[in-house]
């Protein structure tokens, strides 16, 4: 699902800067999701400063199913009429609770989602689940009077919707700081079944991770360690902290993009049971992480 | 969550004539789910035909906390009204359909759900979905031209919620007239995002099965054959038909026992992309079957 959304959204993202060199007034798209409903799927367009820039909108996939219907019999007259705007910047900040490492305090291991969300909704799966799972490692690690080594950190950051400037401003202050960051881990994929963890290293690397834990997953029958992308809000501590582990969390991803910036991303489609599993899960690996570190990568 | 299931349900099945030993005068079970909800989750209860047989209810899980919370406060007066009965036996049928087999037809490969549901729900997930999905496998090879070797019959059996003798008698029948069966599928789990397949049969000869269509899964990064059981309306066949093949499809679980045998199994708690991976997994095994068959046994 996330390799076709990322495959089709450059006809959202930068269609109508395309378009609008060939003539066009404005750009409808059809919303990128599966599910055939009347819920508009939004998401970021990237105007071109110095073009003509015409307006956009994204229909829901049956608005769109019966505006190629009409098409199709002839002429079709489209009246579209929008009232968004950009509002000037304005100053926001991450929320981040920690507890501090009892053998390794200076060594940090970062775990987040975003606090903000797209227009349209509450931002439930997107990204309230993964901002609660954030702290629900916190809270799990109390409840079970786990003092960890390192310093383990919950991130909420702030603005990943419109530029990721709180993950950003996380990084630079990292780097500015000095600080020594093992891992960082996000959850912005949704609440749902948790599948497993995509490292952001090399194949061999996390071959080498996924053998080191094997005894200690096999008796749960769970592997799940892929390669592949983090998250937007911790992508930027690539650059600032070399040696840093990002980790994304991995969730079943079926029913995201019928939820994602629309409608129906409401609290009442979050299931408990998910939600909480993935919070387990996320857990479970920041305690292997703490307890066991990572091998080296050769 | 099936296991869990399977552990805790002989407190609704066999409480109330355990508890009528002791002097109860009614029984009252928490629902057996993990939802904190207003829906009651019920199911079979067994009674003893010797014995005194009591009333049994099942209550939502927020209605069980209420109760609990009030007994602690001191005595408390339950009313309990049933209007349930036994209605008499009335004649009623499984519905098959089938492709009848180019090379082999008079081998079977069976695959099927169950027509009826509990009483207090549409049946939407239990089992509205395996129905569906056993009937989209014909579909699948019609649409795609696909004409298979053996027979493959579709099988919507009545009847399972109240005894599965629905099952039992297609078993009857296929013994009675000495049919050829390969293997027979069922999907009554549910119809979420497909995980795997269990095989009722020996580990040996799972894993045997696993290493033939290595080469056919990787692509895919598909794995997911497990030793289990299959499914109430098969099972029949195993004593029947000596050498069939039973298998369970498997998928996720996580929200089954928020939904089985409650009023929320209804149409609009199925996902359309989830039911249709589903059949499609399973038209995958159906396909898989009548190409390569199995390796013997040993």
């Amino acid at each position: 699902t996330g390799i076709s959304y990322g495959g089709a959204n450059d006809q959202r993202r930068a269609g109508p800067v395309e378009a609008a060199k060939y003539g066009a007034v404005a750009v409808i798209v059809r919303s990128l999701t599966h599910a055939i409903d009347n819920y508009p799927h939004t998401g970021g367009t990237t105007y071109n400063a110095n073009g003509i820039n015409i307006p956009a909108a994204a229909i829901s996939t049956k608005a769109a199913n019966l505006l190629s219907s009409m098409i199709k019999s002839g002429p079709v007259k489209f009246y579209l009429k929008q009232n968004c705007q950009m509002l000037p910047e304005v100053l926001s900040y991450n929320v981040i609770g920690q507890i501090t490492g009892t053998s390794n305090p200076d060594e940090i291991i970062t775990v987040g989602g975003h606090l903000d969300s797209w227009d349209l909704a509450e931002g439930a799966h997107d990204d309230g689940t993964g901002v609660m799972q954030s702290v629900e490692v916190l809270r799990v690690f109390k409840a079970l009077g786990y003092k960890p080594k390192h310093t383990i950190r919950a991130v909420m950051f702030m603005n990943e919707e419109n530029g990721a400037r709180g993950g950003q401003k996380y990084a630079d202050l990292a780097k500015q700081n000095k600080e020594k960051h093992i891992a960082a881990i996000e959850s912005d994929e949704g609440g749902f079944t948790p599948r497993g963890f995509s490292f952001q290293a090399l194949p061999s690397l996390v071959k080498k991770i996924s053998a080191n834990w094997k005894s200690l997953f096999e008796p749960y029958e769970a592997d799940g360690l892929i390669t592949g992308g983090s998250g937007t809000d911790i992508e930027p501590l690539d650059q600032a902290i070399p040696g840093i582990m990002l980790i994304g969390f991995r969730p079943d991803s079926q029913r995201y993009f019928d939820i994602h910036h629309t409608p129906n991303d409401v609290f009442e489609n979050v299931n408990r049971r998910e939600l909480e599993l993935g919070g387990a899960a996320i857990a479970g690996l920041v305690y292997l992480i703490d307890q066991h570190g990572f091998p080296a990568a050769n």
